[in-house]
């Protein structure tokens, strides 16, 4: 692994670290502060993760900052990314997430892991889980296909804050983060069982994304 | 229908589909989470419909962003579109709000089409429609005809946040999207015969924001 | 009045009506929607009031967009306007007030004017709009004095959402906006008895920022 | 002290004090608005910070916006700032933060200066200063060694507003604010006693994000 390389692994494991941070971190702040009121809590976790993502992209874009496999993984399907730059990138996409759900769980003075049991199940989580990832994927690659990078940070921190609250799922919509969500038995969590199929429907909503993309901008840099 | 065109009407399509889910999905999530607080449920709907926006035009503009009928109608009365073109988006906005409102619907676990019982009704909610789409149009060409196309999101984002707010009709403004909300018997709702005189006043509103836009920019691009 | 004046007097009468209606329409929502909970409240008129900041800026500030008459004399002890100018932008905001409160009070059915009876009176009243107006004259100028007049809309939504809150008065800090906000006995209303020591705040706030903004910024488009 | 190192530290001081204003004046109105429920108070609270932020950097950044000692220290590490001018703006920084919380108080009609009695001690918020920290100083030099200092102001806000809520200190992250919330006995106030290791962990994260900042941006302006 190279020096480009491995500084761009690094900003993925950092970025994806403080994503999963601000994901968990609020959510136990949140249902601590807020206790019986579900729908506050929802509002102070999706405000502060879109928040969060904003300072997170805008920092480290000019390194690297997907912060989620599929969002490498559709880089890779552009050819935008060779498989082993991917591969590393990915891998630390999980690693950091796993760090990050630990940080969250002690700075809140919790065990440094423990296994979530919040069932998250059912087709129409499933199909909200495939709706979230392939908007998500629309809006990143929509802006930077139009040449637009500068604008990822404010369009992904929109579309996120709004996602959780219009899929029934809260639009996890990144199996990074849905991995690291395991290991912390709080608000955020989601049980073992539970990820598979939001894995298998994360994926399926970043192909079909992939088609819109390459239709609606056949093209990069097109302005019509 | 050549390309060009077809990706347009697609970006009108999968942008309206996006909005009305985030308004109807974020009103169903708001009413089942914060039950007997619509003050609290109203900053939800509000702000979701405003961090969506953001991403949604971010992405789609390159391509097509009105997601609006009557905006595509004063850009054709503007001379920037033309018959054709401004029907075709037309459809693609009224077809995206019907996709959206029955993927909302199915998101959460309900029937996929549903008529809304909720009456909206009243001279003072028709004015409300009138001010809303009228300050909308202003907002928009207003930006457009000063060169600032790239500040569109955050202020269309912006000023319907505010109009959820201070105008007493929560400021539909949009005929697309207020045809999907008929199909939708939940928070964001409204009954089928409260539309047509919606329709009517985001009509005028349009008409009368027309005027205001020359009168304000009477040429393109100018910046005195 | 040419016609640039006149273009110019008409933005600033249009923008203040939908600023006022903002301030004015959202504190009426907030009251009926949010009743007995004033904090809740306080966050629903102040981020209503920042989101359409951003819009009405954004789209009228390449016409006129001080919606001010603190700001605009500011401008004109700075020489960037002629007295003659001022003294019509001033007349159109104080009349775009008026008609925003009027256009509030219609939308929530209310009568088009009444008097509103809310005493906001006492020394850190007034010691609170002397800062509010300082600090909002120092975002602008200093925004504008650097070169970066496409962040005002930003600086200043970001500055009086804030303000709301870290002034024990709410951040009047506008004499056209506090003198509209006497015709509605609403939430957002003041006392016509309590308005001359606001608005003499508001005027020694500003001439303390303008002795700020020469210390600061003493040239145009410095970039130290 | 010349000219120009005196508007830098005129800057620094205005800069902290509005944002000790917001911290501590916000808490205030929060608290008392939104009496016993501590979830919507901190919700209010880290909104208002965040708002203040985006205003008073894009406002003061052309003369000197770090309002944070921390900040200057790893400037100063950087090779960016003299040593001189390096402990000017931290004296600046300092007396602003008391001018602000003294403001504060008087605003809302309490005695200029009371000192704090809340207790915020143990090893799991001083895990989360230190992370707060170390986040807090890659988010800023992320964005100024990749040549995008325009948006410093809206990765600070949105940082900062993310912290409140995952980090269990709700991120003081700076030695001026924190030796400034000693003196007002409200929402936002420390004791005395628990500002020692605050400090030290907030030290402690700017070295480490000192190390970081220069693996992952090993020169200025790289965009690789």
């Amino acid at each position: 692994m190279n020096a480009e390389l491995g500084r761009r692994a690094a900003a993925e494991l950092v970025g994806t670290a403080f994503l999963v941070m601000a994901v968990v971190g609020s959510g136990i702040a949140a249902s601590r502060l807020s206790p019986g009121d579900t729908g506050l809590q929802l509002l102070e976790n999706s405000l502060v993760t879109g928040a969060a993502l904003v300072a997170l992209i805008l920092a480290l874009q000019p390194v690297s900052a997907a912060f989620n496999p599929v969002v490498t993984l559709v880089e890779r399907a552009l050819g935008l990314l060779s498989t082993t730059t991917a591969a590393a990138l990915v891998v630390a996409q999980v690693v950091g997430g796993l760090v990050g759900v630990v940080l969250a769980n002690l700075m809140f003075d919790l065990d440094a892991v423990s296994l979530s049991g919040t069932e998250r199940s059912g087709g129409h989580l499933w199909l909200a889980e495939v709706v979230a990832t392939l908007g998500l994927v629309v809006i990143i690659f929509g802006s930077v296909r139009s040449g637009r990078t500068d604008t990822v940070a404010y369009a992904v921190a929109g579309y996120i804050t709004a996602a959780y609250w219009f899929t029934s799922s809260t639009s996890f919509a990144n199996p990074a983060v849905t991995v690291a969500r395991m290991f912390s038995d709080t608000f955020a969590g989601i049980a073992p069982g539970s990820v598979p199929p939001f894995l298998l429907a994360q994926v399926a909503g970043g192909a079909l994304a992939l088609g819109l993309v390459r239709l609606l901008y056949p093209t990069t840099e097109e302005t019509p």
